[in-house]
Order: C-alpha cells, then sequence, then structure tokens
C-alpha cells in the first residue's frame, strides 16, 4: 500500500465523545480486520484453562478493555505523543480452544504469523501464560528466536504439573525445547514468593536466563535494569511479556497466582520507560482474571497504562528509526 | 438494496468461537456503521445526568453487551430462530452530552431518525429514562405520535425535579407536551412503592394512560394484560420501553431508583410474551446502572434477555407479515 | 404541650433537595433529641455481639438510614400518607455495650421507656435480636406484658448457647421467664430452615405461643394471616418484631443466620399491610448485617421499606382513633 | 465390620462449638479417610476446565462446605432427623487434573467405586457438570445402568464445543453412548433460556428422556412431578443430579452459565421432597462458582441446603429398608 | 458572642459511646445549624453531574462520614489535640442541583460565604471537582483572589469538554477567568497519567501557575516541598484542594478518574502536615466516589483522614496565632 | 516417642494434587488432633466479641487457611525449606465462647498449655487480640513471664472500653497486670493513626515497653530494627504477635480498626525476616476480618504468608539449635 495514503488509526477524541461511549475496544481504537495501515495492534487471547490456582483471565483482554477507555495520547514521561505517532487498531480476539492448551498454542501461532509478516506490533492482551508459546512460535517463525524481557513473579518454566506440559507454568521451558528463546540474550526479573524448592531459581540460570528476584530488582534504579538488559539482548530480536502478577496483590488483586510483596507499580513502570529506544518486536500482558478485582478494576486500569506504555516504546522505536 | 443480496448479520457461533472470545458487541452480532441490509439494531445511549437516586446508567450498554455473549438463537417459548428470522447488528453507541440532558434528547432524536427511515427496529440500550424523550421525538417524525407500552416501576410523568425539567422522573410528559404520545392508547403497568402524594397515580390517569400498579400487574394473567394491551394500542404505532426497575432487586438491583417488591422476571418475561403479534416499531430497555450489580451481573444478564425478548417479538412480527 | 402549636417533623422535599443531601436520618427525618411534638420515631440499637454466624448487624442502623433516602410519603397500598399524618423523628442510637448483652437489655429499657411514656411510637433499627428484650422490658413497663406478632425464620425461644443465655436465638425465653410478654395472645410465624431437634418448634407452641413454618404462612392468604393475628391479639397491647431473616436470602443476604427458602418481599409485606387497624405499640426490624449485601444495599432498602410499612400502620391507627 | 460397634460419624454440636469453628468439612461431619461406618459421605470434586463461560466452579466444593456450617440436624418438612439417623462423613476431594477432563473422568470414576462398593451414598460437591460422567461410570460399574433425575437449566447432551467431546455441555450424551444411562427410565426437567437451535430439546427427547422445561415444571404441584418421576424410574437404580443453575440467577448468581427466569428455592426444594421414598444410590450438586456469589455467598448456603435434602431422602430412605 | 460562653462542639467519647454509634456526622461531631461558636466544620458538596468518567461522587460525603468515625483526637505527628483545640460542628449539606452544574457554583458560593463571614474554616467534602468554582468564589468573596495549594492527578484548566464549560476538568480555568485565584502565588502539584497532549502541562504553567509533576513530587523530601509552597505563597490568602486521586488507585480505587502509579498514603500526608503553619483559609477533599472502594472502604477512610490533617492544620494555625 | 519414627507432616504436594484440592487446612498441612510428632501448629481462635470497630476476625481462620493453599516449602529469602525441615500440621481450632471474652481468655490458656508442653511452637491464628491473653497465660505457665515482639498499629494497652476491660485494645495491660509479660524486653513496632490523648504513646513507654511508631520504624533499615529488638530481647522467651492493621489498608483492608498510612507489606517481611535467629516460643497473626477483604482476598493471603514467614524462624531456630 502507498505510505501516504494509508489510513490511521487512532482513538476516538474524548473531549468530543465521552470516553465510555462506543464499543469497548483497546483505547477506543478502531476494530479492524484488515491488517494494512497499522503500527501496532491490541489483539486478546482469551485463554485460561492452564491455571494453576485461580481461573478467569478468560475475560482479562474483555477487562483491559474496558478500562482502557482511561487512556489518552500523549506520554509526559516518555515524551511521545502515542497514538499520533502510530497506527493502532484492536484486531480482537485470537479464536482459542478451551480445555487444550496444546490446540490452543497452534491456534495462537497461526493467527500471529500474518500480523508479524505485516510489520505489525502486536500487543497480546491475556489470558493465562501458558499463551506465550503460541506467541513466541510466531516470532521465532518471523524473526528466528527471540530474547526475553520478562517480569513476572514467577519464571515459569517448571516442566509440568498433575502430567500436563502445557501449563502456566511451563511455557518457557517449552520454548526452549522447541527453540524459540535465545536465554542467554533474556533477563527474567521479579521472581518471589516460595518455591517448590531451591532448585526452582537456580533451574532458569542453568538454562542461561539471567534472574533478578523481586528484591534484588526493587534496589535497582531503572538505567541499572535498562543497562543489564540492553547488555544481554544485544542486536537480538527482542519480545517483552509482562505477567500482571509481578507487581503488589494490592494494585492488581485480579490475578491467578498472586505473591505477596510485588514491585509496586511506580516501579514497574520506570524499568519499562527505562528501556525506551529497544526495538521490541512484540508485547504481552497476561494473568489479568478480572473477577478478582475490586468494583474499582484497578488491575485492569493498571493493565491497560502496561499496553500503554508498551505502545510508547513502540512509538519511540519507530521515531528513531 | 436487492434485498437477495443484502447481507445477513448474526452472531459468531458460540460452538465454534468459544462466547467470551471478541470484541463485546450486542450478542456478538457484528458491529456495523452501514444501516443497509439490517433488521434490528442495537444501539446504546450511554447517558445517566438525569438520575434522581444512584448514577451509573452510563455504562449500562457495556454491561448488557458483555452479559449478552450468553445469548442464543432459539426462543423455545416462542419458537422462533431469532437470528436465522432476523439480520441484527450492533450500531455502538448515540453521541451524548453529559450534564446535559436536553441537548442530548436532540442528538439522540438525530441519531434515531435515519435508523428508523431504514426499516431498522432499535433496540435501545440505556442509560436512565430521561433518554426516552430524545427517542419519542423520532419516533413521532418518522411515526406519528406514538402508543407507548411500559413496564416500570415508576410512570415518569412529574413535573420537575428542583426546577429540572428534563429529568429520569419527567420524559413521559415532556414527550406528551410535544405531541408524541398517545396516551389513551398506551399502557403503563408495574407502578409500585412509595409515592410524593396520591396525585402521582392520578395524573397520568387524568393524561389519558391506562395506569395498572404491580399488584394490580400481577394478579393478571399474561394473557389478561395481552388483551388490555391489544385493545388499547388498537392500530397505533406501538413503542415499548422497559425500565429494567419494574423488576424486584434481588434479580436488577443494579439500577437508580431501585423499589422492593418488584415483579419476578419469569412473570415479567411472560408479559413480554403474550404480545407477540403486535408490530412495534422499536423499543427501549433502560435503568440498567451495573455498578451495583455483584459479581454475577445478574441484573445486565437479564436486560440482555429482555432485548431478545424484543428481537423475538420483531422476528415473529415479521414473519407474520 | 398545646397540640395546635407542636412541631410536625417530617422528611426534607426531595424534590427540592436531591434526596442523597443531608445527614442520613431515618428517611431523611429531622434529627431531634427533644421527645415533645414527635408521633413515631425511628431509633437506632447499634448491638451485634449476641449473633452465632455472621456478625455486623452493629451497622444495621447506618445502613437503614442511608437506605431510607428513598422513601416517599404516599403509600398507595394502604392509603395514607404517612409524613402528613404522623410527625417523625430520628431519634438517634441507644447507648449499648458491645460484648455484654446483659447490661444492654438494661440499657435499651431504659433509653425506650421516657419514649413509650412520651406517646411516641418507636420503630427500633436493629441490631441482633437479642436486643428485643430490652425492648420488651420498657414496653411491659409502660404498657404490660405484651402480644407478640413476629416474623422471623426463628422461634428464638431457644434456652442458650455455649452457656450463653442472653443470645439472638434466646430473647422471647427470657422475656417470657421476665414475665414481659402474653404467649397466648402471640403468633410467631416464618419459621423453616433445619432445627436442632424435633423439639424446637413443639416448645414455643407447649410455651403457649401459636407458631406458622414458613409454608405454612406462605399458603395463608393475607387476609386469613390477619384474622389468626386478629383473633389471637384481641385487646392486648401488641409490639411487632419483624427479624429480616424471614426473607428469602436472595432479597436480604445481608443477615446474621439467613435460611433459604424464605418469603418473597411483596408477600412479607401483603402480611404486613393486612394487619392496618391493629393499634401497634410499637415495632421493630432486626438482624441487618449491611456488610452481607452487595453493592446494590438491597437488604438494607427492604428494611427501610418494612419501617416505612410499620409507619403506616401507625398512622392508620392514628387517622382511626 | 460389626454394625454395633460401627462409629457414628456427626457433626460436631453447634450449641456448645459455635458453628464457625473447626476445620470446613460438609455441615462440620468429621473428615474421614476410613470408608468404614459411613452411610453417607460428602465428596468434593473441585474440576472446572470443561465450562463454556464462566470459569470457577473448582472452588465450588470448599464454598459449599464453608456455607454449610449453618446446617443443623432436624428436616422438619420431612420428619426427619439427618445425622442421628445417617452416620455422615467428609471424605474430602477427589483427586482430578485440571485442563484434562478426560483423564478427570476416569480419575473420578475410579475414586468412587471403592465408595458405592462399601455402601454409602455420595453426594458430590461440584465442580462442573462434566464431572457427572466419571460420577455415571463408577455407578453404573456398581449397580449397572442408572436411571437419571436432572434439575438443571440444561439438557446438557450437546454433542461437542470446538471440537473438545469431554465438557460440561456434553456429559449425558457421552453416558448415554457408553451405556450408562437408562434414558426411558429419567426425566430431566428446568431447561430453559436460550438454544443454539429447535433441535436442542428434541435430540434428548429422541435419545429416550423425558424432558420437562421450566415452564412446564413450574406449572406442575410437586406430587404431579413426584409422580412423573417414580414412574419412569420404577425399580431402577436412580441417582439424582442437580444443577445449581436450574434456579434463577437471584438466588444463585455464583454458577458458569445462569439462565434468566429459573425456579425459585422453595419451589425446588419441594420437588426435591416430593421425591421422599425413592432408594437413591446417590447424589451430586454441581455448577456453584463461588466467586460470582456476592458477600452473602447465598448460593453456595443454598447448594449446602440442596446436599442436606439429599441426605434427608437418603435417611428416609434408611429408615423405611 | 461572648467567647467564654461560646459552645465548644467535639466528638463523642468512642471510649463511653462505641464508635459505631450515632448518627453519621464527620468525626460523630454534632450537627449544627447555627454558625456561632465554630472554629472549623465539615461540610458536604454531594454534587457529581460534572465527571468525565465514573460518576457516584455524589455519596462522597456520606461514605467520609460514614468511615470518619474511626477519628480520634490527638494528632501525634503534628503535636496536636485536634478536637480540644478547634470547635468542630458538621453542618450538614450544601443544595445542590443535580443535573446543572453551573447553577450549583452559585449555591456553594452563597451557602459558603456566610460560614467564611463567621469565621469558620470550612471542610468541603465532595463531590466532584467542578463544586470548586463554587467554592473559590466565596473565597474570593470574603478574602479576595485566593493562592491555590492542589494536590491532584489533573491540573483541571482544560477549557470544556463537548462543550461543556462547567465541569471537573475545567474549574481552576473557569476561576482564572473570573479573576478569583492567584496563579503565580499557587502550586498545583501530584499530575500525572496520559495528557490530551504536551499542552496540558504547559498550559497551567503559561497561565502562571507552578506544576510539580507526580513524579516530580515524589523525589522531594516534605520539606523542600513545604519551602516552595510557602515561597509561592507568601502572605495570600491560601485554600488547599485535595483530590483524592492523587494517591494511587491501590489506596482510592473510590474515584472518577483514576490514574495509576499515584502517591502512597504516606507520602501524601507528610506533604500535607510539611504545610503546618501556613494559615489556610479553607480546605476541600474531592472526588470520593465510594462505590467504587472495596468492602473495606479504604477510600473513604483515607479522606476522613486527610480531613482530619486539614483540621490538624488549622488548629495549629490557631494555637500560633 | 522415638523421634526416628516419629511421622513427618508436611502438605500435600501441588504439583500432584492441584493446590485448591482438598479440605482447608492450613498450607494444606495435615489436620492433626495428637500432638506428637509436630514441630510446629496452625491453631485458629475465631474470636471476635473484643472489637471496637468492625467485627468479624472470627472467620479470620478460616480465610488464612483457605488463602494458605499458595504457600510453597522453599523460602528464598532466608533460604530455608520450610516443610522439609519442620514437621507441621493444624490442630483445627480452639472452643471459644462468643460474647464472652473472659472465659474465652480461660479456654485459650487451657488449650494451648498442652500443646507448649509438648514442645511444639504454635501459630495462632485470629480472632481479635484480646485473644492474646490467653495466650500469653499459657506461655507464661510454661516459659513464665515472656518477652514481646509486637508489630501493630496500636499499642494495645488502654484500660477499658465503656467499662469492658477484657477488649481488643487492653489486652496487654491485663497481661501485665496478671504478670505475663517482660515489658523492658518488649519491643511494640508500627503505632500510627489518631490517639484519644497524648498519653497514648507515653502511657506504654511509662510501663516499661519500647514503642516505635510506624514513621519512626519506616525509617529504620531491617538489620537495626533486629539489633534493636536483640539488645531488648536478650536471653527470655520471647513471643511474637502480628497485628494485621499494621499494614496499609490497600494490602489489608479486611481488618477491625484500619489506620491509613501503614506499612507495605515487603518492609514488614523484612522486618520479620530480620529476626533470624531468635528462638520464638510461639507466634499469632491476629485480627483479620475477611468480610472487609474485596473478592482477591489479599488480606488473608498476606496473613498466610506472615505465619509461613513465622514458621521459615522457627525452622532456621531448629538448624541452628
Amino acid at each position: 500500500m502507498d505510505e501516504e495514503f494509508a489510513p490511521h488509526y487512532e482513538p476516538a477524541d474524548a473531549l468530543q465523545a465521552p470516553r465510555y461511549t462506543g464499543i469497548r475496544t483497546f483505547a477506543r481504537c478502531p476494530y479492524v480486520s484488515d491488517l494494512s495501515g497499522l503500527d501496532a495492534a491490541a489483539i486478546g487471547i482469551p485463554f485460561d484453562t492452564a491455571t494453576s490456582n485461580r481461573p478467569g483471565a478468560r475475560f482479562g483482554p474483555e477487562a483491559i478493555r474496558a478500562a482502557s477507555i482511561a487512556l489518552r495520547s500523549w506520554n509526559h514521561e516518555l515524551g511521545v505523543d502515542v497514538f499520533k505517532s502510530l497506527s493502532v487498531g484492536d484486531l480482537g480476539d485470537i479464536g482459542i480452544t478451551p480445555g487444550n492448551a496444546r490446540k490452543t498454542a497452534g491456534q495462537i501461532a497461526s493467527a500471529l504469523v500474518p500480523v508479524l509478516e505485516a510489520g505489525i506490533s502486536p500487543v497480546a492482551l491475556g489470558g493465562d501464560h501458558s499463551m506465550v508459546l503460541g506467541e513466541l512460535r510466531a516470532y521465532a517463525e518471523v524473526h528466528g528466536p527471540v530474547a526475553l524481557v520478562l517480569l513476572d513473579a514467577h519464571a515459569d518454566v517448571w516442566d509440568s504439573y498433575y502430567g500436563e506440559r502445557y501449563f502456566h507454568g511451563t511455557p518457557f521451558r517449552r520454548a526452549l525445547e522447541e527453540g524459540l528463546l535465545l536465554p542467554e540474550s533474556s533477563v527474567l526479573a521479579g521472581m518471589r514468593g516460595g518455591l517448590y524448592s531451591a532448585n526452582d531459581l537456580d533451574e532458569p540460570r542453568r538454562m542461561g536466563f539471567e534472574v533478578l528476584t523481586c528484591n534484588e530488582l526493587r534496589t535497582l534504579r531503572p538505567q541499572e535494569y535498562a543497562n543489564r538488559v540492553r547488555e544481554r539482548v544485544g542486536s537480538a530480536p527482542v519480545f517483552f511479556s509482562f505477567d500482571i502478577d509481578v507487581i503488589d496483590p494490592a494494585f492488581a488483586p485480579a490475578t491467578g497466582t498472586p505473591e505477596v510483596a510485588g514491585l509496586l507499580p511506580h516501579e514497574a513502570l520506570a524499568f519499562i520507560r527505562s528501556l525506551a529506544g529497544i526495538p521490541f518486536v512484540g508485547f504481552d500482558i497476561v494473568e489479568v482474571a478480572p473477577i478478582y478485582d475490586g468494583p474499582g478494576q484497578i488491575t485492569a486500569l493498571l493493565a491497560a497504562n502496561v499496553a500503554w506504555e508498551f505502545l510508547s516504546l513502540r512509538a519511540l522505536a519507530q521515531q528513531s528509526r
């Protein structure tokens, strides 16, 4: 398509149309099915079969979209006008198969490949973390194995639960087995809470990942964190996965396996923003189970803001091209 | 448009795509902006400025759409396949002006007239009941003054609140003043709860309306109610307005001015179904303030079902043409 | 006081001052400490020490007052203008001693005697049912032993719990022991749910009470119920106690010992209204534990309406003097 | 074991130990692993992978146990002292495999067979309805194919969802295919809500089941319903399955696929009690998803009472042996 | 009035009368209508028409009063006995007109002028922030234009929303236009979240305000913040406005336009306390929309404490006179 | 018992049996009544009569147990495998007498003495703080007077409330009067919020306690806090009491007397962990009133983690013996 005539998709203007009017799409961006003309797109993955404690992340995309009506366009901290810089649409949800994590991983991969091939940066809205296996298959198919920047309370490299190998605590081990990840280029941070055994943190390190516990991360200044990440990822294609449970349960109660004493939101946002300049190939924000939110739906609001910071990173990377 | 080539809009198949996947539109019907090819359409009116007790009906359309994912197609009680019979879309929300009920009434009327002119039966999702004034202006413009079938705990014919004349307790008086209604062809039913004075029920009767209190209505068999309605409406164009507060608060807590001891849902649905055959020109379901629902969101679910019964009436009327 | 110059206390006009403005008093009636000029008065008893399952009725008076902003003046079913007929104030709360049911009973009695002596009909807002012992002491002191009209899921004539004799399941046995009640003039109705033993219904009958289980009551027409009550109470002074748990938990979840399959509100209100004409000496509505309500606070709204029906009965009795 | 020396398991006495003390077992009955000495037992099946809308029934057994502290012993309506008549324990939960409905069905069957062989009547606490396939395998293995008495909003005989054949809407079709059921001896009642097609009610009838829609059922007197059931089941072994969604969502919001306008609890309990005398071989109560309850947890309370009515039926059948 | 005989209004003693007894007034202070004898007074402004996202602040005064029962008298951090130092009453609510922000501003101004003229320091309880225009009119009438100390996530100097100029995001622009404010003596702090454009922070600065974003504020020690404020306000009359949304949504979910990553309460309270010594002429605490709180009502509790810190500042200023 | 053959009690393996299966005991440890073979034990004290604001802590033990299913075994921060190091059981609840704090204190003491004599470290789950008097009687009987490490928003040394001397704000004064405590060996920390008078902090200091307000505590590094505690406690037997209200209400809304601006969980956990090495004789975690939690039940989750950190301290002390 001739770029000059490409459509520019952006949210409805909340100073004209009240922000609570209209069908709930991400940030009130247009709901599109045609992939042309998009720089980035929200895409829901409402799957939660593979969760070991509280279910409900199937309604995560709905809740994040509903909360995202509060988003505006200018990111003051990063100095970027998100929706002027980027053409952003909402591609709706990927078809998934409840009760069948293995089949769903395939569906996710198939759905994402054309999006990536169209040059669109996806911001996937989850959904339990098992979905990242399907995502990584698509990224690896288009970009080759990728570096992983993970903010999460759990490293998610366990082998299986009750014999089930496709589960929300196992995706990165499966991805490693499938050759989708570059562990030595990856940084996993935010791990905390009780573990099954001392081995739980040693094992990802043996696999090649850098692992920063939440208490280690908390003591780093954002720039220090950013330096470590930049050093690790180098020039590899990088994927950013944000599990909402990296945040303290007071700010993000609506998640499947909350762990006490997590990051505060302003800390987490500062870590995200510190990575400005890295040309991420894609993003996800996972494990939002909205029924566990109170009426204020603050978890969903935070997740929507994380997605918006992702778009800000994407906009900045575009500007610096 | 050549009818044979008109599109048929219907919900995604929940046996293929799980019902919680996809952007939230009414009953998972397509989100459309082109008016051609539609028999009926859901349309949101997220306005709640004009409410005298609990606000929040601005989020009514969102909640009804979210709950409507549970709807299926075959109405066993009425023997009609709703979405096979009708081409149904979701037209999104009408632009409204918060804080300005008078201006909003105009916006609603302007938005609905082309829908009616296109031969589409609207099912408006509210929103506080003040919105019905804008609706009635559109209906009267297209069809002339209309008969009103109202199920509501309140007759909504008060004159003003604190000097405000455009309010959720006054729309039918305003409509009468504007010549939009045929009171002698109308039936208001379900009134209950304390009143400001004995005059509150006498006045609508003096205006020409038939008024059935909730306790009177409760003693009628559905067919008796239907007979009264049919007798009154005759061959006038008929509009059906359903205020969710006609239902008992246990089943519909999420509303602005709940009144105890209301109808039970199976009673209300039987009254609606009893009117099969009347060719209603349009419908609304109002006063759903979802933040007052519990986590089960049962009010919104009930409202979605009322809208679906409305579509069923519309489908039957179409079949009998 | 010269009656012609007595103040008339009534609610603020909700058509002038929105109903959610002002300090929360019962029905927005004036908060008064002077007993002169009142026909009836709401009075809170925020005590809940003596509850055997869920606590929280100490916040019952607050919640009933908050919900009571929705009340209006004209009772259509009974044909009476409540607040024009009666001068009604809110006397605030009686001082109670948490953790000490025995002492609290004395405090309640002392506080109520002057109210009764001033000719005021109290509508006590509870609070757990143990409070009725203190109430009955006051009534008996002023009127002699009284007949009891009770709507309740439990007969509350157990002897003790874990050795505690002043408890919310024991007040009527204590009252009987103290000679405060006329069992042969009393009707207890609404009993249901599992019992400790078959004896639990036999015992109140042996004490002289008439006992109607909920299933028996449900089959009576209101007039039949009224006839039984009138026959029993004769010319005795009559006290009306309404435990909110007589209502089904869907309509009244906010209570300490809910029992499934209770009365529906329109049934209960019809039973109350059927007693119009009986010159009750006082009323209470107990066991509202608002933290167990959902956001709609429907239990408190129902309790406020029950109190309002009590005032209606009082107004009618006044008119017929 | 010599019966005279068999232990008698019954709840702690709530008049001695307050009902909210102690580990949460069903009705405060002892938690036992030894099968000897039991007449009946509660047993949890915390599985919810196979649900098509709202998940969370995995926490059903926990919530029913928590609510069951309110149960007492004497069933006044049926005239039986449940826990004096029966020795009842809580066997804890059956091991299940989240994400794997097929494997779980096998685990359920294996766990139940020894319980049945020990002559114990299970009351299974669910859990989504897919679990009933495993239950029926156990019953069929011990008793041969069984008659089914079902109270449910859905007939659950669909073939598959998104290709998944082991799902909460398919168990009775699977059971029929496996020869576990006697359709011509079975009665399915309570069906309501929209359907995928007109076929949805015809198909179970073609399979041989008697199907009563909710509106049909509502018009029957309990004795009429009981007569139909008795006629159908004859002398076959009978299993009673109660899906909480047969009840109206106001009384049972906490379920996965609520349908508006359901039975009222007092209606449902009357239907259950009407079957006194039938020697059921076992029971389940399914689809309680407690996170969708409000703070009053009324769905769980109702489910606990349904289980208690089941025990009452069991106790009466024992007495009449 | 002769000061020695002036009444001293203070809360009921919670060690004598349990804190949950009595009509809900601010901090259990007496409800007064006579202005004499008061040093400070709580006054509610239950208006929320002018809110751009979630409504419900009309119930803010009720909720703050309900939560304020937890307040005690001695402020340990500031070393002042609030209710011994000050005579404090609750003046109830100002009459407002729902649906009409312009008229309401006039009503607020008219109601506050006599309070200010009586030398009483108001602590206004909101209500949406549009109300501050009416407040500022009163302050300017009595004191001349005032300096503003604002803690808020938003600068609230937008021009209009959908053509509405009297809205909760516009009051300080309107006030500036009306000459009620001294921008060069004012400090706005706490701004964060996405903006409509880069201009949104530049504009208030061009108007003369000092603007500190939340991230800038967070890095200041309280004394540094206090120094900046003191320098700006000089000897001007100063008004303190606290929008609860300056606080992180985890601590204050119950507000209309929450923004993630706000101040923590102990940070905000330290900033408030750092201003001890400044003789503020009045205070408000706005945008509490209690229906968005969870059952713990923590937003309202925090707002009540902010009001109490305001009274502490007032008491200290009085002592230092 | 021969130690080599003692049973080792530990939780079910959540990688085999999903963590939401099974009867709810603390951390899924076995429910035991026999005291032999245990190193430590959870024990519930469901008493809440003696609470001055919000009741409901009677359901604290239930909620903490329910939340504790999320606990795992390896404490990474302290480097200890809790459930491999210790044999841990759940002893159920202590029998208490609602409405009678004095009698309950005796029951608690009687129940705990044999546990302590068996060498078991109790982790008591409350319950309002009045329960600690009974606990301290048992500790003093077995160990002599003990040092107290208290984290709490309140010092709980008031004398009486409304004449009631056994209340949740008075236990440490009663304990001192009974000679159960060593005040000069004790550290009370976390006090904040308004006080009844300046005396409220002076008085515990006069009694000999060291008192650190929350703001003082917040400025200490964990090691500084630990040094102070170690210095004070010396070689005395030490009891650790943790009132959940020491935590900010955003993280712990579910408590009876919340105070704003409390500790953050990661701060509190660091203070607890800093005390590793001190051989505490026992622990409690009190004032969890779960009905005030939102659906995420984050207060109960935090309390379960505090209990788990206590077990970690116990395990480390055991290792270092």
